[in-house]
């Protein structure tokens, strides 16, 4: 059982494991090429399965890294990025963690590790949605806006990826390969349930966050409804005052009550009547 | 047919069945973590179940609780948390009800009894939509709109205890195992088809659910739509007298009527039939 | 072949019949408690279905009653609700119809009948979004929400109804049960077909229904861009008015033309071409 | 072989030719009642279709009849609606391409026949979502909106003749019935083949046309917000000019400049300043 | 092993190919009438392939063409369109890497290449939809609308390409023809692995793209909003201090201060006051 961990994707001791163990070429390529979906691949002596490493960025964008694994009868080669120390942490722990254990208990706690680093990240996302969401109920700024579709972005691209662990994981449970020993099954289901509750928190997220939007939306209608409404307060107070006190400031004659001692009395009386008169019409009528 | 109740997940009594029994230690961690989906597993000799129960908080969301269940040839372990009086409740009634009954009949009334217990909550969902449908047509103040994303939270979680509880009977209802007597297989199904209700009453609270929201949107346009109509009306009636007494307040010569001792009577007209002409357009060319 | 029609599911009749016919405890409890789903089950020597009538309440939301059927190699025991005159008269025309047929073809008859009683319920509905979808168009008050909203209500419910009602007969269609003859089989493919379209129904209704709720949003929206639009031609047409007469009433010396006897006249040119200028500027850049 | 032409489905002659080949009742009623769905029921004997000939109404609705077909080992009838030139043509093109052909050769001729005349449908629903889409984001007026909504409606009653019309080419396609010569396969799959293109623009043209409705709230919205702010800024315009000049208009003694000789020059300026300093602080702030 | 290459599908060439292979007629059809979906057939010694070509244009808009292909036991036969310089060139590249090489070979460079050219494509839409999204959070202007929609409709079309040629190559590698062999199976398997990435990156663009419309609509009612605060701001200034001065505009006696020499700085304080305590009152209430 040779455990060979290449940290470097164009390390040409990959050619020379390539040659020995007659990994297929599209395998190599996929190592080098990086970039590629979660997968696994039986063939002839071995199964080649790719991994993915996800790591939050310090903005909080997604960086999502290969890990590759050939697990053959007697060998298992890691194909690791060439800059990640989550990956490097994870294979140290299993390292440690396996003193001279059987090939597919190696993939197992890999790949268990793997899975078990998407939920930190998973939580972050939820704290972020809830505060989100209350941010929009209180204050709906085109901030929150940016964030919310970032944060969408985010969430399509983990879900790719726990989608297609799940499919790693579920092929290798149901595989026939006797490169997977039995008493691994109610491990491997272990991982599988975990991924699937992950996904379950992924499409909750989804469904909350598309939540966020309709929230952000009502509450900028309702914030306009309020704005105007308060303009239509004003205009209701101020236009009897304008119209009334503009018609005394005609160059005219005639206008009733105008040589009285007591017209400002009179018209400051009819100016509050008129603004009363239609507050209590748009109440009335709950025009407002 | 011994019932072994272990009211404390820590409880070191645990491991000592689980050596008894040969339980797997993943099972064991199961119950010791808690916070898993409802899931059945079937190993050697045992079915490992896990059911949710779920309550509602004095505030509104839902409380939701694991409730391990291993269910032997010759034994039952039940495997509850610490302090959950409606679990508590329910293994008592099984308690009493189960004379010396077998062990699947045992988890029957479990599951039968965790399972009756939805409804309530759903119905309590059931009357809170009612009336947020109500108040949204009425008056679509923000608080409404924070209700309706809670009860479309706990509403999300609820179904994925259904859908998971729902796939655990009918595993259940379908399984070959002989720890499940054929005549329970009635039983088990009454029991599915009222899972399978709940999950059909909180699809269709989800869709009345969406429904609010949309009316609540719907209800705030068209409140501003009638603000707007409002202050538009309002300065239709006010500007032309607001025009027309400003045009008399110039100072300068020549305006027509301005020494006629009637001015102020042909100007009041004036401003009254130019109110008229302008609302009856807007009515005739319904623009308002 | 005994057809033992029981009017009230709590009548001990059914006690006597289910020890008679050995029927299951589950499936009397069914008919006493109502309010089941529609359902088939097969059980030993008997099959237990569960029908659902629809009616139409004078308030215009769904009335549905459960109608049970029990058919045995020799009898058929059919349990209606107490009062519901629907299923009355369709167990009568069954009863007219069927002179001395087998158990099978009374079945038939009734679920036949159940089925074509659900077409004009839903005229019934297809009427009523015609009409509101015109009225939305033309005038979209809250009035028409909140009947957009109880008629997505009756939708849901009878879609549950016939996905549900389908299941049924294509259960039925598919039985090797010898309870159901093989020359029935084109009738109950009829059957199928009925709910089938049925269905096709009631997801066209859902969707133009889901139209109305969206034509509502827009023609609000619409109106709105209507009304503000009057008010900003109108502060377009004042405004140019107010500014230069309100200029003009100043105490100040020095304004131009003051003194001009054609001053009225100049002014008032004035006023109109700033009016005529500005309407044309929000023309010429479609700002309106 | 003989091909029976029944040109009204009231016509006596169907009930002889049911006798004479033993046709079952329920489908000579599905002839007489018309309106079915696109089916294919195998019986004893014979392969009975129902295909849905579609046309466009002068007003852009579809007009949809019923073609019914009963194929078997020496005869054909097709049962046509009494008042549809569009079916008799068809059936006339596949007299004349028929001199004496097998039952499911003329069977093909008239399927390919009417699923071919769908695509001109299509063609002018793709054209007509094309124009909608261009007026939509020019213009959004109310009638634009009904347009959508028709088309709406037609799409969904289209794509349910589509999907019935496909099922009964894939059953054709699979069944083993000997009416169906072998060799007629690839044929049957092309006529599957163009349901299916038919299909998948329905599909695209749903979504194109729900596009439409999103671009209609968007523009509105957008002619809103652009109304919005022409008031805005003529307010913002007119305001500082009406305060000042109503401020000079005040009876009160003490105003400064008052009594220059360039009073006028000088609150003229002021007025100026105040609205150039106004926009450039909405502007400078990115409030508008 | 002969290659026939047909540059013109109207080339009678063609029919000569398919006298001597005995190509089926409605193949020949699909090649002389293009425009296709992608599809494969299976036919008496031979495999029928349509590939599709996609380009951009260069106004953006897609342009796709039929490459059709015969794949036999001892030829290939590959039809082109006249005019299509990417599948020219992606011919001759399969030209120079094929010596001598087997037809099933041959074929998978033509895939493959055509899969290949599948991904500049969405990485193109892939920047436009970022570039859009940062625009409309921006600057929501009809012009992005206009944009957000052609790149809707041309991912419709790629998606369609997409699923068909994914259906394609799946169908070759589950396939038992002898004429794909065997070894074949892991390089179809990367072709298929490539197309269904691409069709993810497609339904995560389109997920992405229907979130900028949303973003576009929730920045028009936010600018909206704030257009409408600032209007109602300024009348809030505005207002108080037109309604003083015009009271103190009216000719007639007993105003308060009007002969107060401080006159017009009482006046002024009173204007100042009056619009600070209403834009305080405003900000407590939080109505702005």
């Amino acid at each position: 059982m040779e455990w060979h961990e290449i940290r470097d994707p164009q390390d040409p001791e990959l050619d020379r494991l390539a040659a020995r163990y007659r990994l297929h070429p599209l395998h190599i390529e996929d190592c080098r090429h990086g970039n590629q979906n979660a997968k696994v691949e039986e063939s002839h002596g071995y199964l080649f399965t790719v991994l993915k490493q996800v790591s939050l960025k310090s903005d909080g964008s997604l960086f999502i890294d290969d890990l590759d694994i050939f697990l053959g009868r007697d060998f298992v080669i890691t194909v690791e990025p060439v800059d990640c120390p989550a990956i490097r942490q994870l294979l140290e722990a299993a390292h440690k963690a396996a003193s001279s254990p059987r090939g597919d208990q190696i993939f197992y706690r890999i790949a268990d590790g793997t899975v078990d680093s998407y939920l930190p990240i998973l939580d972050r996302f939820s704290e972020g949605i809830d505060e989100l969401e209350d941010q929009v109920l209180d204050r709906p700024v085109p901030d929150a806006l940016a964030r919310i579709f970032e944060t969408k972005r985010s969430l399509i691209l983990l879900r790719r990826v726990l989608v297609n662990t799940r499919d790693v994981i579920g092929h290798l449970q149901r595989t026939e390969s006797d490169l997977i020993h039995r008493d691994l099954s109610p491990f491997l289901r272990d991982v599988y349930d975990h991924v699937a509750r992950n996904l379950d928190l992924v499409e909750m997220q989804r469904d909350l966050l598309s939540g966020s939007l309709d929230i952000y939306l009502s509450s900028v209608a309702n914030k306009t409804n309020q704005v105007v409404k308060v303009l239509t307060v004003l205009s209701t107070i101020a236009l009897p005052a304008l119209v009334i006190s503009s018609i005394y400031g005609m160059n005219i004659k005639g206008l009733p009550w105008i040589d009285s001692p007591n017209a400002s009395a009179i018209v400051g009386s009819l100016m509050l009547a008129a603004t009363v008169v239609l507050l209590a019409l748009l109440r009335f009528f709950r025009w407002l």
